[in-house]
């Protein structure tokens, strides 16, 4: 790869974390493309650096605005390779939908995670559970006063080499006051607007000593839903259960890759409605054995502690099945294991 | 006051549009005020122009901003004069804490926005049922992985010389699908995540023949709450009546101001749950003679036709009612009826 010598030098005298940790720094590479009137414009590769907005630019007024994440992993492979990069340019295209914004062509997004990962290679960690970790972005460049969306947009990746989100077994708090989505909103898509109203909620909960909030549904207040940046699962009667998609849940790309290795490791996999105090009594009876929360960020990880008010219930068994579809998901993602589903795209191709 | 040479010659080289029209333009000034290191600094007056962000600041990827909208009136007055800006500072104040962004000071907000209003002067359109339209906003500027608001943001007050948002009574269509805020979400304040996915509904209105959704609560989706970016009041037998604030309704300063106008104008003003069927029915019955939106934006701008899927209802009486508050409120705002409650704030003290 021909890269400008700014960018070689910026590349070069870049200089990673220690400890890594998740997401701690931006790598020095970005790749950016513009909409502009009704056409997408060649995407370019540039030195990671402030982009220039209108101060009402309807991405920073009204939150036009959407994002994904996904990892390149080069821990076996001869090259670094992106684990199910189609799926989030398909999700980026629901939520660019959603949010009125074009679509970035698919062979866009794939060529601009993949030229970010291919330059970024003497930045990107080796070791088993590292990744370069990339965000692509999109957001409308227009001013507006009246409430409308925006005619021009950018398309932006930047990345950050990255250990887990998380270091050991974590505690959930559930959240009974605050909710993250509506039914009819847009929490089914990865829009800004999702995560602003969770940072509250989420900093309470760190601030009362756990590390997630639990959220349940936004009509009822029963049915759990999913963490601020990960989905939940448990393990009911031996089964991989995860709360089924409701149009409020975002479709995590880990869930859904979880729920397929259900079936190599044996066991059944279910999507269904499950009740929050349905679910602490199947703790303390021991028929939900194990719970754990599971995102592109956090891999797989265990939850140890679930916390609702006053009543504080603790796991029976803390990472024997999570560490089971770690191990499975990362051999995959590191190269260990056989790709028989075509879940790896190579970054060299 | 005094300007910067630069900033001058912005301002005498401005050419406003013909026709005004509502937030058509960006006026040439901005003020700007950074928090840095847990301080808010100085202020600054400055020409509009883009700013830089980290393309993966908090404001852009977890929609972490706010924003205001108020305006400067320069009709009668012998200076120009703003409506109840303590109000928006306050409203952008609770805006921030949901958003776990600091509180811009009540002084730093008013100082600027007159600020910005003195320096505009020349800019100002003075006809009546013009103003300029001010537009604070406040974002985050830190870049963050995991989901985390930042340590820095930005307060920025743009503007626009504008006329009234629509130049005649407007239909509505109610929302029975989308929702434009959860319970226990940022409805209640201006967060830029409740608009982006508010785009849709309005923008297929539009389409449709119609000028704004009407939205309805997000659980029992039978209670009137508001259009996207206005309140929405009703005569019904005799009072003016608003949906009342529940939760996920933005309280809007004018839905305020016009209830305690009702007083003046010798009617009981009533805030209270509405149910559509109940409207629909009341419409049709004629006990619900007429229906206005409110707003900043809008002023008072009345509602002719209310759709409901196939059943459209048009209103009996438009405009009477309304034009009686529109007149006591531009009254008030123009500067030719007393402000007895203090209401109106000189731009040049
Ligand atoms: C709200 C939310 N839920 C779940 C996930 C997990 O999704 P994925 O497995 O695609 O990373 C994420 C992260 O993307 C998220 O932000
Ligand atoms: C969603 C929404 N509702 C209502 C209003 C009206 O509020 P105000 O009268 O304070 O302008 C606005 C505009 O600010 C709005 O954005």
């Amino acid at each position: 790869m021909n890269l400008s010598p700014t960018l070689s030098t910026a590349i070069s005298n870049f200089q990673l974390p220690d400890p890594l940790g998740f997401g701690r720094v931006t790598g020095p590479v970005m790749f950016v493309a513009d909409y502009i009137n009704g056409a997408w414009q060649a995407g370019e590769l540039m030195t990671y650096e402030p982009i220039a907005l209108n101060p009402a630019a309807t991405s920073l007024q009204f939150a036009q605005q959407c994002f994904e994440g996904l990892k390149a992993f080069w821990v076996e492979q001869d090259e670094p390779a992106l684990f199910r990069p189609d799926e989030n340019a398909k999700r980026m295209a629901r939520s660019a939908e959603r949010l009125c914004m074009p679509e970035v062509p698919h062979t866009l997004f794939l060529d601009g995670v993949k030229a970010v990962t291919q330059a970024m290679k003497p930045l990107i960690p080796r070791r088993s559970g590292e990744s370069l970790y990339l965000r692509p972005m999109l957001y409308g460049m227009d001013t507006q006063y009246p409430l409308a969306g925006s005619d021009n947009f950018r398309f932006a990746i930047v990345c950050s080499p990255s250990a887990a989100y998380f270091a050991k077994p974590i505690s959930v708090l559930v959240e009974r006051d605050a909710c993250r989505a509506a039914v009819g909103g847009t929490g089914d898509v990865k829009a800004g607007g999702n995560y602003a109203g969770s940072i509250q909620a989420t900093r309470r909960c760190i601030e009362r000593g756990y590390d997630q909030p639990l959220w349940l549904d936004p009509v009822e207040r029963r049915l759990i839903e999913e963490l601020s940046a990960m989905n939940i699962c448990a393990i009911i009667d031996g089964a991989l259960c995860s709360p089924a998609l409701n149009g409020t849940i975002l479709p995590g790309i880990t869930r859904a890759t979880l729920l397929t290795l259900a079936d190599d490791l044996g066991m059944p996999a279910l999507e269904q409605p499950i009740d929050i105090n349905s679910l602490l009594d199947d703790i303390d009876s021991g028929r939900c054995s194990e719970l754990f929360a599971c995102g592109t960020a956090a891999i797989v990880n265990p939850i140890a502690v679930l916390a609702d008010g006053q009543r504080i219930t603790r796991l029976q068994q803390v990472d024997a099945e999570a560490a089971r579809f770690k191990a499975a998901l990362l051999g995959i993602q590191e190269g260990r294991s056989a790709d028989s589903r075509g879940w790896m795209f190579n970054s060299a191709e």
